[in-house]
């Protein structure tokens, strides 16, 4: 809106405790958020945040995505801290320039939240978002910050190919091999946990403290969940090594799968056992009697990446799953184990878990 | 938010009326939204709609900013349709790159919305938001489509500077002329209207009839309320004619006077009597007893360009109504009708109704 389009920029928190977002107002957090430091022209950014719109120079054809988190539905201040929030949705939003095989080269955000927010709070996501995009050697361009009923956060990120060629989600070739960039369902079984642990506070005392033990002995999965660390570099290595169709395992990887199956009129199929998954998503299925192969098959939010890559071509640290195989007639164009099916309720029916 | 990043591109209206967003699902609206013809490559834009991410070339530097609008506090189903909202909220987003100087690549677009809502709904915002961007030149790249308990709609812009350099607020320079590029206080005279309409409506059936009347007989201000027209082509044409300062008044003249100056560091007199304004505006202000001036100098949302010119070089088309003046010490930087005044309180209690 109006007056907002100078966000996002310094981690100062020079507010008093107690002080909301409506007392301090739009225009006095917005200039607490721009700073000289980040204003100034560098790499990339010709006019940084703090004018009408930001300039940056991505020198040749810029990648760009946006996406939202709206809170309670993607995520929860009981779960996390604000900055692992803000810190969040700029990983989501770059993964997608990392599947085209870009670097982030900046990043705009738009802040919705009540007036009755905590400027503390703000300051917090703010921070986060910072420090995910420099980290990702991006900078942030700019932003806006309005009102409204329930925090609901919009990145925008912008990315650089530098000479590469994007990385379509319809190039994958039968005889292709399939792989992904790391671990999956680290997230979902850290949902799991702090689902399970929630449900052992409502139960009394005793419970509480299994609830404890559990998020404590399941720590590396809650904090998956809370601030999933995925190399997005493996974009661009995979890009360079020629990977012929990618995609983020952003909605789980059998969702993944089927898009990439449609994209590109091929069939996938995919050895379960070589999904790779962490040890700690193995303890936490076996404690809470889950299964890792549905976390790891359906689980979203780990924000790895699945590439098609011609077999000689597979870079380090990617792990093959699976081939890319010819779709004929009506066959489902995914199938697990070599059972072909179109839905994961068809899958589980099959006899898996 | 996952595997919404294929959105906003088709003005189908095929789902039956009375079904909802939550009946249909985010997977088949996005697929509703994206239509053959507008992923297909031409112009600026790389990779269309349909991938994880959307690929442009600016041919050179991009420009780039995000505004966020909130039902029922930037917008009202009850006074705008779905078509306007979609399209305001792109001509919002679009002015800040006309206001450096640059022409508008392209959009993307996330849209919060409740379960609830109306498919039909969204696919005329999502037609609004269509027509709005291709009117300017552009595209829509891509988008995001989530759940959320009220409307929220972000439109991140990207534009072009064809070789001119960017318009950036701190040139103003001393001797300069200040110039806007057309009618101010429009849609603050229609947000008056609609205002007291609905005083009208609820005093009983009488006023049912004055209601309607001012509706109509101040349409013209209505609509500027409600759909504003800008020429952001006005941008570029500043930008060549070598501007020297620029922005766009989204939150009314005098705030964005101040913001003038003290980015440029100078003063900035205003004549009231030049500040231009539609003859409907004036007719408002006359049946409602209220002051166009007021409107013309604290209306936001008309989505007009502020610039600092060479007196030689304003363009066809822009309105001269001030100059820039040498700052002097605690002098406030900005004076209307020669009055000093750091705030429009001040300027009010000066005289001026």
């Amino acid at each position: 809106m109006a007056g907002g389009d100078e966000n996002a920029t310094t981690p100062d928190h020079p507010e008093p405790s107690g002080v909301t977002v409506g007392d301090l107002g739009e225009r006095a957090l917005i200039s607490l958020f721009t700073s000289a430091a980040t204003t100034a022209t560098s790499g990339d950014i010709v006019v940084g945040s703090g004018d009408d719109a930001a300039v940056f120079d991505a020198g040749g054809p810029t990648v760009i995505s946006t996406d939202t988190a709206v809170q309670n539905r993607h995520f929860r201040f009981e779960w996390s801290t604000p900055r692992q929030i803000g810190e969040r949705a700029v990983i989501q939003s770059a993964t997608d320039i990392a599947a085209m095989g870009a670097r982030t080269v900046g990043v705009v955000v738009s802040i919705a939240c009540p007036v009755s927010t905590p400027a503390a709070t703000l300051t917090e996501i703010n921070d986060g978002i910072l420090a995910a995009t420099h980290r990702l050697g991006g900078r942030v361009l700019g932003g806006d910050l309005v009102a409204a009923d329930e925090v609901v956060l919009t990145v925008t990120s912008v990315g650089a190919l530098d000479g590469l060629t994007p990385v379509a989600l319809t190039g994958a070739q039968v005889g292709d091999v399939l792989a992904v960039s790391g671990p999956l369902g680290s997230a979902a079984a850290g949902l799991a946990v702090l689902l399970a642990a929630d449900g052992c506070d409502e139960d009394g005392e005793r419970s509480a403290e299994r609830s404890h033990r559990l998020r404590a002995q399941h720590a590396e999965v809650v904090d998956s969940h809370r601030l999933p660390n995925p190399d997005l570099s493996a974009g661009v290595v995979a890009a360079r090594a020629g990977a012929h169709a990618m995609t983020d395992v952003s909605d789980g990887l059998v969702e993944e799968l089927k898009t990439l199956a449609a994209a590109s009129n091929v069939a996938l199929a995919v050895d379960v056992s070589r999904v790779p998954r962490t040890e700690a998503t193995r303890r936490a299925a076996a404690e809470l009697g889950e299964s890792d192969d549905i976390w790891a098959l359906t689980g979203g939010e780990d924000h790895q990446l699945l590439a098609a890559f011609a077999a000689a071509d597979v870079p380090l640290g990617w792990v093959v799953i699976g081939d890319v195989r010819e779709r004929t007639g009506d066959r489902a164009p995914v199938s697990l184990d070599g059972i072909a099916t179109s839905d994961l309720r068809g899958w589980q029916s099959f006899g898996h878990q």
